[in-house]
């Protein structure tokens, strides 16, 4: 009786060591497919945006940098990249879309300049070509620096005297070094280096608990729900173009207040109607509000519009939290020289 | 004749040794009362500018630094202290006048935040009695934040659920913490280690090597030109209220596009006509452009205008380039801390 018992109890004992083997090697191999599956649409972040037109040097950036910070370029003295990309926010400015210069409103809401470098163009509609290039767009915008020309944006680079030794030594051997082409290379240099590595990176290394569970779950839902059709990549979009509102008009659901055309009015051609950048999720969770528009402010609520908008597909509320919590897995951790602010030369 | 020769080079070496003893002498003696002098009319700035009513804490400062920062408080998302305050521009924003929610036009120029608690009042006409009176009607000021309430205030804190438990550690034991209250104390506790140690103050304490030659000639022209008569104290100003334009009316030499009453506005009473707090000049250089309406962008300028209103004392270009490298040694040191931007939590 006794031995039956035992020899009993040795079998339960055999049976749940080999269960939780068996959980224990289908978790691991989950999780080693989860991460096969993931390194098939995402990579990690590189350590900076390098580009081999502008390379990036100590002089460039820590001149770049003061140049975002200053507002007394534009042309009413309010304006600088900081006033729509305020650092400690992750670089947006938490409204639906940027105030400019004499309170103008920009077209569009103002998209995060971290990890931006890396995108396949700037800004929601594309039509800047690179960070050097939006950077130095920014000083003759209207609703931007406001400023009259290239030209004017020297004169006011040229009348802060302690700017010129720091152009200087970021653009050696040129002989007027402070001009709008150098604001742009610096500015841009500079943002080429707000990387901000996250767990998600950690993860697609190898190291599979940098995600919880409930992270690798919302990461298998981000991939089998689709959304990493068109946001993959190191930027978790950025990459290309893609029609807002593939099943329905994007207004149905967002609380747009006007339709915006999108890339048409770059290109002109219909195809292009309604079709924006996809934009970056890297810090999504800290940069409301979304879309173009900035029209919806709760992160769930834009999961699940978006969800809709070009899926078809109707999230409940456990899917789109555990989507939700993924994302949240994108946020970075900012360069501490990001956060520190420079010191500006004064006026003369 | 060799020894007679001798003779005369050991009496010429004597009296060469002896001249260059009484020159040191004076030098150090005129050195010593120059500094006697100045300890009489200045002192050193504290480490700190603490309150009995608001002390210091840790809690509190890192809560303040945040929402000093946090555009999204405002009613228009755009306005918070740093919009004003911007750190690296020594806490000023560069224009005449501030310029607040919605492009609105504020009545003065933005005075620096940098050692400002010290001060008798702040504002230009005293209409606010401290750091904290000053954050806090901040909140429902018309051109500043432009809220309705202080209800409005708190009800908007506490939309941002990060900040509820920072305010719980900065005010432990209170009930409902987050509110306009104690959105004020933390900023104001952060305002006052805010305190820019300078190379006066290396002098004041002793350190006569601190001041260059023409920094002391500089400081003996400030005390006796007059200017200490009224800037004086461990902010250089800050301390009293004082008619500008006491040999003439003040617009005659600004650049002023309309007169400001000043401190009459506050009190009604016709000896305050035309009187402002007397402004700190610590930092005067780096927080161009000056006075009350900010008419003024050249120190030069400034410096030659309030000597002939105050004084009727016309100076020539020596002096005033004295005066002015006397007034950039107060020039000081930013706090590392203010430097480092703070990452906010963000919106739910």
């Amino acid at each position: 009786m006794e031995t039956r018992m035992r020899n009993r109890n040795a079998i339960t004992l055999l049976l749940a060591v080999g269960t939780v083997l068996v959980v224990a090697t289908t978790v691991l191999r989950a999780q080693g497919s989860l991460l096969q599956r993931a390194k098939t649409v995402f990579v990690p972040l590189p350590k900076v945006i390098a580009s081999p037109d502008n390379p990036i040097t100590p002089e460039k950036t820590r001149l770049g940098k003061m140049l975002f910070y200053d507002t007394r370029i534009s042309i009413d003295g309010t304006v600088s990249c900081f006033k729509c990309h305020w650092v400690n926010l992750y670089a947006t400015d938490g409204l639906p879309r940027a105030i400019g210069n004499n309170y103008k409103l920009n077209p569009r809401n103002a998209p995060t300049v971290f990890n931006a470098a890396g995108q396949v163009s700037q800004h929601w509609i594309g039509n800047r070509t690179s960070v050097e290039d939006q950077a130095k767009q920014a000083l003759i915008g209207p609703p931007s620096y406001g400023l009259a020309s290239y030209d004017d944006a020297a004169k006011r680079l040229q009348a802060i005297s302690g700017y010129r030794p720091l152009f200087e030594q970021a653009f050696p051997g040129e002989k007027d070094p402070v001009n709008a082409n150098n604001f742009a290379k610096a500015v841009a240099a500079w943002e080429r280096t707000l990387v901000t590595p996250a767990r998600f990176d950690d993860f697609l290394k190898g190291d599979t608990q940098a995600l919880s569970g409930a992270g690798q779950t919302g990461l298998t839902a981000f991939i089998e729900t689709g959304c990493a059709g068109c946001h993959g990549g190191a930027y978790v979009g950025g990459r290309i173009y893609a029609k807002f509102g593939l099943r329905q008009p994007y207004a149905n659901l967002t609380h747009s207040k006007e339709v915006d055309v999108g890339r048409f009015a770059v290109t002109n051609k219909e195809k292009d109607r309604y079709v924006f950048k996809v934009p970056m999720l890297r810090n999504v969770e800290m940069t409301s509000p979304y879309f173009h528009d900035g029209s919806v402010p709760e992160l769930a609520n834009a999961v699940k519009i978006m969800a809709q908008l070009q899926l078809g597909v109707t999230l409940d509320d456990d899917r789109t939290a555990s989507l939700v919590t993924f994302l949240k897995s994108l946020t970075g951790q900012i360069p501490d020289d990001a956060l520190e602010v420079p010191v500006l030369p004064p006026e003369d």
